[in-house]
C-alpha cells in the first residue's frame, strides 16, 4: 500500500466490510461519553455494548466483537473491570483498542494505562500529550486537550507501537497513524476545528477503531487509518451543513451514516 | 376492549391522564440511556428523577409516582438500591416496570432479574430474547439486539404474565402485549426500523411505560399498549423528518411533545 | 452597579474574559447530564474535564480552573471525590460552585449540601426549594422541579449568602442573585418555559458558572448574573428556532456559541 488512493480504496472497503459484520464493541468507557460512543457506532453500522460489572464484562469481552478501554473517567471498580475483560478479549483472540485520556499527570488511569498498554492490545489512540505520555516523555496535556503537535510526537509513537506490537493513532489536526516493524507513518488531513467543540467525538472514534479492528482481520492500521478518514470526512460533512456547535453534533451522526466508501475514496485526504 | 379503535381511543386517554398528572419516574437504568431516558419522559410529559444512592432509592421510590429498573449497566451496588427501591415501592403502591436488558447470558443481571420479577411488577419490558430467557426458556439476545422473533416468544410472554402478575410488552417490528389472567394478546404493529439506530429506545420506552402506569390506575395492559403505540407513532412521525439517525432522533423528541390522543387514534395500528 | 445596562455592560465583558480564558471546568456532577454539560461548556466557550477517582478528583481540582459539584446522583464513592475535591480547590484558590439538587428530604445529598456549603463555595445555584432547603427552612422540592417560588426564597437566599459567603443564583421564571455583605439583589427576566422541557439546562448552568467565576477575579455575583442572563437568553433564541424540547435543545447549544457581549447587551433583560 503505497498511494493515497491505495488507502482510501482499502479503507472504503474495511467500511463495507465492517458494516456487512455489524460488530458488537464492547465499551468500558468514560460516563460522559457512552451515549454519543453507542450512537456513533449505530450511525456508522456497528453495534455498541456497555457491561460495566467487572465479571459480566470479563465473560462479555470474550463475546464481543471488539473492546474498547477508554480511562477518562476510571474508577477503582471500572479499571478492575478492565483488566479481566482486557484479559477475557485477548484469551478469544478479540481485538482490543486503548484510548489513554489525560494520562500522565493522574495517578490511577496513569497507572492503569502503562499495565494495560503491556497486553496487547490492537491499536492504542490519543492526542499527541497521551501519547507522548504514555511512551514515557511527556507529562499529559490539559484533560482531553492536547498541549503538543502531533509532529511532536511522532518518534514516541513509533517506539510506543514498536514496544507493544499496537498500531497507534494520534489525532490532531493531521491524524498520524504508525504501526510496529518499521511501517511508514501514515498523515490523514481530513477534519475540521468544530469536532473539538463536541464532546465525546474523540472518544467515540476509539469504539470506531474498535469496529474496524473486528472487520480488519489483524490489519490495525488500516483499521486507524479508515477510523481517522471516517471522523475526518463526517466532520467536514456536517460543517457544510452546519457552523455551530449543536447542529453540527446532530449532522455529525447523520454523516456517519451517510458516508460509503465512495465518498471515502473521493473525500479522503490521505499524505503519502 | 375488543376492537383496535376501542385501545388506540383508551391509548389516547391514557396519554392525556397522564399529562394531567405529569407523573415523576424514578429511573434507575444504565448509564448509556440516562440523558435520553430523562428527555424522553419530559417531552412526553413526565418527569424524571434518576436517584442512585440505595439509602436515597429506597426513600424516594416510595415518593415517586413510578419506578423504572432496567439492568443494563448493572453494578452491585445498583443492584442493591434496585432491591430497596422495589421494596419501597411497592409497600407504597407504586407501580414498577422491569427491563431486563440482555438477561440470560450474564450472571448478574440474570439473577438479579430473575429475583425482582418474582416482586410483582406492573409491567416486564424487553425484547422476544429477553423475555424468553426471563421466563427460562432462552439464552438471550446479543446485547441489546434480540435474536429471535416476537411471535417466538409469545408463549413464554404469557406463562411470565401469568406467574408474576406482570403485563408484558415484548418489542419488535410487531409489538406484542399479554396480560393475565387469560387476557388477548393485543399486537401493535406502528415502528419504523430507524428506531433501532439510536441507543436507548427501547429503554426510554421503559420509561414511558412507568409513566402510564402510574396513569393508568392498574391497568398495565393499556399502558403497555400506550407506551407502543407512542413510541412506533414517534418513529414515524420522526421518519418523515428525517432519514438518518442522528437528526431523527432529535425528531423523534419532537414527535413525542407533538403526538396527542388526536393523533394517537389516528395513525394508532393496533391489530385485533 | 446600578443600572440594568450596567449589569448587561459588565455581563458581556466578563463572557468575553471568560472565552479568552477558556477555563477548564473540572464537573463531579450527576450522571444524567454529564454529556450536555460537557457540551454546553464547549459551547459556550470553556473547557470540561470530569474526573471521578477520589485520589484523582482531589489533584485534577487544584489544576482546573473553577470546580462544579452538583448533587445529583450522589453516591457514597462520590461524596468523597467531592469532599476531596473541594479541599483542594480551597488550597489551591479556585472557585467553586455548589449545586445541591433535590436537597431537602433525601439524606445523603442533604448532609453532604449542608457540609460543604460550609466549605467556602463562590457560588450556590438551586431553585427556590432548594434554597430553602439549604437554608434550613424548607423541606425541598419534587426532584429537580422547584415547588416554591422564587420570591418565596428570598431572604433565606440572603440569610445562605451572609452565612456562608458565597453568592446566590435563585432559579426560576424570574431568576435571583443575592450576594453578601448587603449587596442588592439582582433579578434577570430572560428565559422560557421550554428551558424546562430539557434536561440538565440548569445542572449546566451550574458549570457556567463556574466557568464565569473562572474569570471573574472573585466578583461571584457578576458570575451569577451572567450565567442567568447568557442561558435565558439562548433559551429566548433557540425557542425561536424551535416549539419543540429535542429541536429546541439542539438550538440552545448553537445559542450559547452564538450569543457575544452585543447581544448579551441587547437582549438581557435584568430588573433594577
Amino acid at each position: 500500500m503505497q498511494t493515497p488512493s491505495d488507502w482510501t480504496r482499502a479503507a472504503g472497503a474495511l467500511l463495507d466490510e465492517m458494516r456487512r459484520r455489524a460488530p458488537l464493541v464492547h465499551c468500558l468507557t468514560n460516563h460522559v461519553v457512552t451515549n454519543f460512543t453507542a450512537n456513533v457506532l449505530l450511525a456508522a453500522g456497528a453495534a455498541p455494548a456497555m457491561i460495566h460489572d467487572p465479571e459480566e464484562s470479563a465473560m462479555f469481552a470474550g463475546v464481543a466483537s471488539a473492546l474498547l478501554v477508554n480511562v477518562g473517567t476510571i474508577e477503582r471498580e471500572q479499571a478492575e473491570a478492565m483488566r479481566r475483560a482486557v484479559a477475557s478479549a485477548n484469551a478469544a483472540g478479540r481485538p482490543w483498542v486503548l484510548d489513554p485520556v489525560a494520562v500522565g499527570a493522574l495517578p490511577l488511569r496513569t497507572t492503569l494505562s502503562a499495565e494495560l498498554v503491556a497486553q496487547h492490545p490492537a491499536m492504542v489512540r490519543g492526542n499527541a500529550s497521551e501519547i507522548l505520555a504514555l511512551a514515557g516523555e511527556g507529562e499529559g496535556g490539559r484533560g482531553v486537550d492536547s498541549t503538543q503537535g502531533v509532529d511532536a510526537s511522532a518518534e514516541a509513537a513509533i517506539g510506543l507501537a514498536e514496544r507493544t506490537g499496537a498500531a497507534v493513532l494520534v489525532t490532531g489536526p493531521v491524524d498520524l497513524v504508525v504501526a510496529p516493524g518499521g511501517a511508514a507513518p501514515v498523515r490523514i488531513a481530513n477534519g475540521v476545528p468544530l469536532l473539538t467543540r463536541v464532546t465525546g467525538v474523540g472518544c467515540s472514534q476509539g469504539a470506531l477503531c474498535a469496529a474496524l479492528c473486528a472487520a480488519a482481520d489483524g490489519d490495525a492500521r488500516l483499521a486507524a487509518v479508515t477510523a481517522a478518514l471516517l471522523v475526518g470526512i463526517a466532520g467536514e460533512r456536517a460543517a457544510r451543513v452546519s457552523s455551530r456547535p449543536g447542529s453540527f453534533a446532530v449532522a455529525l451522526l447523520d454523516a456517519l451514516d451517510e458516508i460509503d466508501a465512495t465518498i471515502l475514496e473521493a473525500e479522503g485526504r490521505v499524505l503519502a
